[in-house]
């Protein structure tokens, strides 16, 4: 599935950073079935966290739309991470005998804290655009993952999580994002933003974003 | 139906400003239906583009919340605003030959720039509780005004708006909305916010919101 | 003295406004002395609480600049309105009997909160530009209103006044700001600014807040 | 030289980090010569770029200050550090052959990230004060270790950096902001800030603010 005409160009632009985190040992550790329990849980533990944040810079992206669609795909988007995702994890981790409470009050690692804080920041200190740029990398990239990974993985402990990445309902929330994002430079750069003076600014807070996931997916493997 | 122990607090503390909103010309116009219908459309326009601003304020709670119930409080706000309560604006409008369009681009008039980005600043500048004393006149105002003329209106053109106000769905909004204020009061101040030395500047807040309210109803009114 | 050419597109597209606001009554009574003097004081009042969120929307830009240029200048612009301006406004008042303290606490009008709010949340939902674009009508509006006055004036109470916006410093401040502007507008826009698809909001911007602006002469008059 | 009377809770209350912050490796390779020179030039080119968030964090203190003096405190701070303490890693930098516009453009690492942006979040989510309390360990912690190291250290190739911050000037500011935030947490908090509710989660922000200060080091020594 497609998602949309920019995602590619900031994709192709983050150069080997964007394999680093699509291809990271942890994803692969998910294909094959090696990661270790322990490292699933620290990481899902972490990722409740995330969202806790994630939601925060949807939230805020509603504040800095520019359009009633802008405001109402954004705050969908809160919408489904508050009331869809967040309970997901809380299901798997209650499964693994861990409580949201304990979910909510976890100590924040520091490669969380980067990660969040820098998207929360892209969005103050930017505009609606320098917030997709920086939202993009987790949404879209988790898309990718969880195509490739539903079309290559053999037998493995984690199918359900690849399973609800690669599935039709988050491919579709893909699908919309990646044309919210098309929509969204089209209307702030034009129809050739490659050749905005912006493009580089943005260019390069996808791709930063995108070392931060590879810091997260390291997070996880570490402890 | 009450709305929490903090509002009247508030309430009490706005002194005359808050009969100077609750009790507007343009609110008695309502009642008895002496209010002009070219006053009411000029008002449900600039509504309109108040209730853009209004869900990016609840929203930016969002990213103020210090909770999951905070959090999610705000959201489905947003949502019943984005969704529910413009949507209803836009029926109606639509009835009058004025179509959503024309609703979002209506030029904003001073009165309603001050309100609503009053209310932004609050949160901006201060704490998730500084902004909900910016965003509670409106919301539990309008569900006073809403009941009071429920019970006191005999034949009007307006017994509509009224009802939508009076009924069970908004004034269940009214009560989870006073909750929400209760419990961050109490989280951020304790059981005694009256003794806080935050409390006379939230009151400033709410007190301003309410000025900022009559000079919406005088809008509506003198064109 | 020129204030660069990103101000002179804007002033054009805002139309009538413009003159609405530089050639208000209000700028007119102190043009000819004919400003009664009560009305001065309620303005200078009102403006030195204007100049507190002024310097709050200064300080945002801080926050939002791309380049230390952008940076220092603004810090810069901060320091002279808190340092400078507002003792100007201090001295004034206190010749007059009114204390500082009586100043800081002066409850504000409407008008004020609608310009400085929507000032302030230019740059929130925006970026630096639409920050910049919201503050230009004042900043470079005083200048050329200063100028004007000054070669135009004859006797009057208000030559005082007049001075401060005409002399070297205020004007000199106003040239860095439209090269700031300038050089913001490049680095975002690219070198043909109007041909960007941001061009009509940036102006719509620069005209709400000349809006604003003769909204709050017209406070000053009427009290 | 004491900072006041909030900072020595807010530091006990940090427990162990504040020790494996300020007593960190890194620190006592300074202290006693061994830290390599690669390591203190890597530091000090994000240094550099840290310090350029940390102005843009006290210039957004201006934007959510509640008196004058908080407003003129942080507008000073933020004129310090743009224009006095940049300039000094500048010339050290130069000093060693690196220039304005490499430090500038220089990759922020992941723990440079954390740190800044969690210290913007904590005030854009929470009040003038959430802010102060992500802001105090770093301003404070190199004043006392500052102070501590001018007093221990014998022969070091680092005894400038350490005359910097043990120097006249940089622990002035300290109690400068020592006082600031004492009377920041009295105006919010009252004379008791320890018994208020909001109290715990001020001591969980600088202790989170600590952690990420330990990171920073980390970063220093291991490149």
């Amino acid at each position: 599935m497609s998602y949309g005409t920019t995602f590619p160009l900031w994709r192709a632009a983050a150069g080997e950073a964007w394999d680093a985190y699509t291809r990271h040992a942890f994803v692969e550790g998910l294909k094959d079935g090696t990661l270790p329990r322990a490292a699933f849980l620290r990481y899902l533990v972490q990722d409740y966290v995330f969202l806790v944040h994630f939601s925060r810079a949807w939230a805020l992206a509603v504040t800095k739309a520019e359009t009633l669609d802008e405001m109402r795909a954004c705050a969908a988007t809160v919408h489904t991470l508050l009331d869809g995702e967040m309970r997901l994890h809380v299901a798997i981790c209650a499964a693994e005998g861990i409580a949201e409470a304990d979910l909510f009050a976890a100590e924040e690692a520091p490669q969380n804290l980067a990660y969040t804080r820098y998207v929360l920041d892209a969005g103050h200190s930017g505009d609606f655009l320098d917030l997709m740029a920086a939202l993009a990398p987790c949404v879209l990239g988790y898309g990718e993952i969880g195509a490739r990974l539903a079309a290559e993985a053999g037998e493995t402990p984690y199918s359900d999580w690849i399973a609800s990445y690669a599935g039709e309902d988050y491919q579709r929330a893909c699908a919309d994002v990646g044309r919210l994002i098309d929509a969204a430079a089209l209307r702030r750069l034009g129809d050739k933003p490659e050749t905005s003076p912006r493009w580089p600014r943005l260019c390069e807070r996808f791709r930063t974003a995108t070392r931060l996931e590879v810091g997260f997916w390291g997070m996880g493997l570490v402890g």
